[in-house]
């Protein structure tokens, strides 16, 4: 099962994709989209679906994972990211890819056993988990890796349950 | 000049097709592209893209007149509807066409001459400025109407002013 985690954002879109077999897991890539602040909203939005559609055609996930997105989420940005995540939410569709959305209380609870650690620690034991040398960059990829391997683990509890 | 005005939503969003020579207006169409709840989001979505792709195909406007979303807006909706907005302006940019966005404070300074008028004013004033003979239905779609109208006369003062 290949599964491309998203945490998403107008400015950088963090990915991170996760091949599983069981319950074990390797990264085969991560990283982010990024728009400068300069270009026009409209064309940010565009290279945005552009690129989460890319990267759909390379590694041809079997899901896609994203955060989902709160109210109490930065008041300043929450419009812009909101927007953003709708475009990365039609992309998935229209390459007709499954799209999973967790909370920040769910991955913590997937990747490090309790809802209430702190994101230094997801990050660590995302790292450790996916046995990576270093803790992957940007921040935002590393949460987008922890959403795949949160998907992973979902889904793999749910087919132990049935 | 053609204009096409969008009150965005995901359940429901409004358009109005505006014709104008000069100051002179007429309303080309109006409606609603309408979702259903038990509709999967990322298909609403999908809608929503098709739904604006095929209204610029139809009418080829200008220019897309667009409501733009305050952090105030309905707080319960506003991320549902921030996801909608980012695929109507996706839509707009895919196909080419120049997107400007009004605050309801511009709309009501536009159409009814003063920023503290009534919705209801607006939609009266709407009606008449556009020779129609019953306020258009649904309300969104008289919204919209409104924001072509808005973006018709800021265009038009524009010019003037150079």
């Amino acid at each position: 099962m290949i599964v491309l985690g998203i945490d998403p954002g107008y400015a950088t879109v963090g990915f991170g994709v996760v091949h599983a077999v069981g319950d074990r897991m390797n990264a085969l890539a991560w990283g982010a989209i990024q728009t400068a602040a300069e270009t026009p909203f409209p064309e940010r939005l565009s290279d945005i679906f552009d690129g989460v559609t890319e990267l759909i055609e390379k590694f041809r996930p079997d899901a896609v994972s994203i955060e989902e997105l709160f109210f109490n989420t930065n008041q300043k940005t929450v419009i812009g990211v909101g927007q953003a995540r709708g475009v990365i939410v039609l992309a998935c569709q229209k390459k007709g890819v499954p799209i999973s959305e967790y909370t920040p209380l769910q991955v913590k609870s997937a990747v490090v056993g309790y809802g209430r650690a702190e994101k230094k620690q997801v990050m660590e034991l995302t790292r450790v988990q996916l046995n990576l040398g270093k803790t992957p960059k940007p921040d935002d990829a590393a949460d987008a890796l922890a959403l795949a391997m949160t998907h992973v683990r979902t889904f793999a509890s749910q087919l132990y349950e049935k």
